[in-house]
């Protein structure tokens, strides 16, 4: 039995795979066992996911295996699902054996959150995983072809999209850039495809300057995005969304984006919650857990402004940073560092040479937007892989 | 009105293109005006729809708009459905019009055979189609989504293939060379999918030379096909197919390939049929009435061994051939020319590099075969298109 602290990270999305490779990077030889726990052998770039989910780009450009981020030799790698987290013996359960930990870093990302429609968990499809978002691309060809055998029934070119925030415009975009290809690899007249993208709040991208969302309205809109703001979705069912303003769209896809929660793992495992996600100290450890860091979505903090921190990827990048730093630290007898974020800027992107961006008090559109789009990806892989893995998976055009 | 007579030459495949075009060569100006109804207005490859269906190839690999076929200032296209063929009034009712014609050239192409058994018409694709064979495609790609969204459903990655004629060789032969590489994208162990040819009859490829076709078993069986000979469906369900040895394989994918019988639009409008085909004489009219002629799947004639001709493109093709001339002829008063059919070969792809062939008396397998198989395909796209089409269309590698 090694005596050395066994350290066990709980997923290995942005922050998961940071944490690991920082780990990697600061802790001596046999300093540390470290181990990384993951439901596929693959990392996914989960804002790269609208692509692949609409066809506009494929799913290897989307993923990359984790034993090109992570040295085997130093971090052992366990493909397996997490069932729970035994806080009281320091043990985590999966599904198909136990590990026991001296140090846990949850960093499992968050799920859909349905605010309880009626049927939007059974009937809706959801941009969370290479698996979902190569479902909902096979299903909107699926449509097409089915609609070619059977031109009566129109509603299959119906395409609606739950949620106007990031995901939503972001997959809305790229699915209108998508569909005049759609429309000539199946002989379908354009003009039957209808996109809808239905938001509860008055306005798509909250939280985004007025200005931006303006304009990424009237980008969309010319793309043939019909917006409903200030719509909720009362019900969905297997043949169409029934709206509060008592309107009702029959289509055969509904795309939900409109909520991400903590994951169910978390209340599973008895931490205190709130929607799912767990407040944590500013050294992102669990209060009253020295031993327990949770990052990413599954985390809940507030900014200077005493306002939650969106659960977004740059945010659980830098929280992997400090996370780590904080582990070694705690090793090593050393002081804890608090979290604080920098903001390095807000994009979204708006499908093909158009986007809209924020970075410090500048606001960009349209092109250049677009390719701070492409840089900010181009940078995350080169922090997570290096040159080898920017000229592998990068987008440059 | 115009005292010429009217050709109208229902069907766009091999037998009507082909006549379209040797009339348009035959004819002066203002000697007959030749329409051309189709349902669509491309003509597609029925040779090579095996391809598309299973992904191997690109659908606009398989057809090419009618327009760069015929010469519009010589020939009318009508994109429309036939309904009836009203023999008494000499007229064609389609399902937005109606056309009249002193000259008729039937060459609507086939329809498949389920031999009544039950649920094959509800429940399994067929190749027959542009539109049938991208459903077919689709389909197959989202059961590998569907599967990927829940293991334990191992029957979505079940593949039935009903019938191991020349059409269900030749896709199994496609989907078998295709399997790798699904199961690579969609992230799946390739022996979880299993693709099974089932056929009633104690061979494969009935009436091929019996070395070739033990020739072309063994390189599927070791794609991995597994066949069933001498094994009738019993009936074909939402969730599999019943077999006559009282197996059932589980599956949501059926691709019925058994048997093609005539047009239900020819015994709609009340000719005398056996199994949907007419029995014309030797110049191709149908007995007793000198100004109609049927080619192509829809026709029933016996070589000169007393067996009737199948349907194949080869057979289709010399017929309009024939029939275009003998229209001119009866137009000009001349003599009609009997149908003889000079047998060019027979070849089967068995998928990349593979194929069985027979000429003459030779045999080929192999690369050689599957050269020839290109050419045959090459051949036709010269004939019916010339240079540019071959270089359009064609597929050299």
């Amino acid at each position: 039995m090694s005596t050395i602290p066994k350290i066990v990270i709980l997923g290995a999305g942005y922050g998961g795979i940071l944490t690991a490779q920082r780990l990697q990077k600061e802790l001596n030889y046999n300093e540390a066992d470290v181990t990384l726990v993951n439901r596929h052998d693959y990392h996914y770039f989960t804002t790269h996911l609208h692509m692949p989910a609409a066809g506009t780009d494929s799913i290897e450009h989307t993923r990359v295996p984790i034993s090109k981020l992570i040295d085997e030799f130093k971090i052992d790698l366990v493909k397996s699902t997490v069932r729970e987290v035994r806080l009281s013996d320091r043990k985590v359960i999966l599904e198909d054996g136990t590990l026991s930990y001296d140090y846990l870093v949850i960093a499992l990302g968050g799920e859909p959150e349905t605010f309880g429609i009626p049927g939007m968990e059974e009937h809706a499809f959801t941009i969370r995983s290479i698996n979902s978002v190569r479902m909902i691309r096979q299903h909107i060809e699926y449509q097409f072809a089915l609609y070619k055998t059977d031109e009566s029934r129109k509603e299959r070119l119906n395409f609606v999209v739950g949620g106007a925030g990031f995901s939503g415009i972001e997959f809305v975009a790229e699915l209108a850039d998508r569909i005049p290809r759609l429309c000539r690899e199946n002989d379908v007249e354009p003009s039957k495809v209808h996109i809808y993208n239905i938001e509860a709040a008055p306005s798509a991208l909250p939280g985004f300057d007025p200005e931006l969302v303006e304009h990424a309205m009237n980008v969309l809109e010319k793309k043939g995005v019909n917006f409903k703001l200030g719509t909720a979705i009362q019900e969905c069912r297997p043949d169409g969304v029934v709206l509060d303003s008592g309107e009702t769209i029959k289509t055969a896809t509904v795309v939900w984006t409109g909520g991400i929660r903590g994951n169910r793992i978390i209340e599973a495992s008895g931490f205190e919650t709130v929607r799912g996600r767990v407040k944590v100290d500013e050294t992102l450890r669990v209060p009253g857990m020295d031993h327990v860091f949770i990052i990413g979505d599954n985390s809940l903090m507030f900014n200077p402004e005493g306002r939650p921190y969106p659960p977004t990827a740059q945010i659980a990048m830098q929280q992997g940073v400090v996370c780590a730093k904080n582990i070694v630290a705690a090793i090593r007898g050393g002081a804890s560092r608090p979290f604080e974020f920098v903001n390095k800027g807000t994009v979204a992107s708006l499908g093909k040479r158009e986007a809209i961006a924020v970075v410090g008090d500048k606001k960009m559109t349209g092109w250049r937007a677009a390719q701070l789009k492409k840089l900010v990806d181009l940078r995350y892989l080169f922090i997570i892989g290096g040159i080898p893995l920017v000229l592998k998976k990068g987008r440059f055009l």
